[in-house]
């Protein structure tokens, strides 16, 4: 047995956990509402597309989900719950039998080594219909066993890198991403580099799923990312991690942080274009594409005082990427520095003007080609 | 599907995690010394009872093993690399077949919700063979899906009880408890409303196996408990929770606590004898018993200095019942309660006295009866 493909990636990348005012699970709604739009489609695919004459899906046998990136909760029981009533719904009503099994559901919530799964373990509802268990590491390695799950889900979870290129902090690269935290706005060479690398991290995690399903297995993705032709510096999202990196430099000016503590600290995101994200499914071969879709935007239609948006906005951002500055700069600044960028939101709101929000959350629908 | 079966038995019980001098990981070399004992016998039994032939040990499909009460580990490392060792070693010499498959590893540690599965998770050896997951809740309950094990390993954990019998805390029945902390030394309606909470628990705990296990599948028990006749207050055990039981009396002449605190304090440790075991494994009737054997006492030949020995016992009762006194007493008592037990241990320290050493553990080697 291959040592190696249990070795985790080097990462340290998670939500901040437990239930204090700046975690995952208090400031997920945006994310939450995704997942409540993806849910009529899903139940629509897996009607239409879960093979429960198969062997593989033999109801007197286990049924296996695997939630890949799903933080501490609520969103992924949300997500398990829509995918047991739908896969229920097909075994009930859709087989030739006439009182039809259902089969036992085990469910799988994976997250990084650093995930607080003591807080997603408290959180799983006590009503389940499910076997919970955790199971701990980089979704960009395997993690289960051959042909293990029926289905998997990921939401708004791939744009994590599994590791930041390591051109954009060396000072003598073409791709050194001075002054910036992010390809948003640099350079054409930083942009390729972080290209690359989300290439090779979504061809591992196809590969790795492709092997953990059993032949016909389900997964939906659903992927922030940009229509293709936009620029990430005409969107809300690339607008406020400028402004971000402009409050990081504010600090250096005050002496708080050094240039080369900004200049070595970059996002770890990454935002395909819908065709771009297609190209590289199709070119790792694994899967089917049985749908794509743009899901409609979350919270569009809630008219918000700014104010709110604001508070809304930094405190979701500070949740996600929270940990990513403590451990870069150190504890003491994360504080000061989210005071600053709700200031500076406050003095430039363009990010929430209507015409910005050019972000978009595709849902994607695979199936395992079953010859593997 | 029965919602009711998901729904985790009331109880907070777990070992002190993290890794703090008092932590269980820190203070469990008793234990480590007792998997050690048995990697022998499992060697031999699974060569001798694994039925690899059978289809529920495909060698293509995979293998799974569960332990229960892992804690944070590296107990439970040990125990399941020797499993998976054993496991491997009847898998390639002894098919019939020349290129004999091995299966993969599917390995689930399972401890109370409350344990700390964040400790455990860091823990997992980097050149694991397994893929692991962690699976919260009480093991009086189902945890899995039906025939979904291969092996379960249980060490010192089954004395256990999920929760105390409510009589010993009633000041009108004639099983209160007052002024003790456990059966021992009690009179014996406390001794037997305690054994009748145990027979629940452990017919519970084989129940649920019973289904969890493939046909065929095997079990290893390993149970702390007195031979026959010997009665717990004749023990180092039960001396050691009469001087515990002392202390808090004494913490109540000091004012620092009240009477009913204690009187309604009592520890949720059972200790059968290995017949009683029996007797019990036989009346539930899921299981096979292949082998029942007493265990050689862990650091029984080590000669060690009486200060130390009072040290080592009083920081493991800590790691082991820390977190019970912090539940019902509150924090501020915990220091200075293990503090006075130290020093009544140096005042008497029978209970080290070679003549008392008079619990045993129990190794049971099972296999469900695969008409199941």
């Amino acid at each position: 047995m291959d040592v190696e493909k249990f070795i985790e990636p080097s990462s340290t990348y998670h939500m901040l956990g437990s239930d204090d005012p700046y975690s995952y699970a208090q400031n997920s709604e945006y994310q939450k509402q995704l997942v409540v739009s993806a849910e009529e489609l899903i139940f629509e695919l897996i009607d239409k597309h879960l093979d429960i004459e198969k062997p593989s899906f033999d109801p007197n046998k286990i049924f296996r989900i695997g939630d890949f990136g799903c933080s501490i909760g609520p969103n992924t029981f949300f997500a398990v719950e829509n995918i047991i009533k739908s896969v229920e719904n097909k075994y009930k009503y859709k087989s030739n039998i006439k009182n039809p099994r259902i089969p036992e559901y085990h469910v799988f919530f994976n997250d990084h080594v650093d995930n607080d799964f003591n807080a997603l373990f408290r959180n799983i509802p006590i009503t389940r219909k499910y076997f919970p268990a955790g199971v701990p590491g980089s979704f960009h390695g395997r993690l289960f066993p051959n042909a293990t799950l029926h289905f998997v889900h990921c939401s708004t979870a791939l744009h994590w890198l599994s590791r930041i290129p390591k051109e954009v902090t060396e000072t003598n690269s073409s791709a050194f991403n001075k002054g910036r935290i992010h390809y948003t706005g640099a350079k054409k060479e930083v942009k390729e580099v972080y290209s690359t690398q989300y290439r090779k991290d979504i061809k591992s995690f196809l590969s790795a799923r492709a092997q953990e399903l059993v032949p016909g297995g389900l997964m939906v993705l659903v992927i922030l990312g940009f229509p293709g032709g936009v620029l990430p510096s005409e969107s809300s999202i690339g607008i406020g991690f400028n402004i971000l990196g402009s409050c990081l430099e504010d600090m250096v000016q005050m002496g708080k942080i050094t240039e080369e503590e900004v200049d070595s600290f970059n996002l770890p995101f990454y935002y395909p274009s819908p065709s771009e994200l297609k190209a590289l499914i199709e070119e790792n071969g694994c899967f089917n594409i049985e749908r794509i879709e743009r899901l409609s935007e979350p919270m569009k239609n809630e008219k918000q005082n700014l104010n709110i948006l604001i508070k809304v906005c930094v405190s979701h951002l500070r949740a996600v990427i929270g940990g990513l500055i403590e451990e870069h700069f150190g504890n003491e600044i994360v504080e000061e520095l989210f005071q600053l960028h709700m200031k500076k939101l406050h003095e430039n709101p363009m990010m929430f003007d209507e015409k910005y929000r050019k972000e978009a959350n595709y849902f994607m629908f695979l199936k395992q080609k079953s010859h593997l």
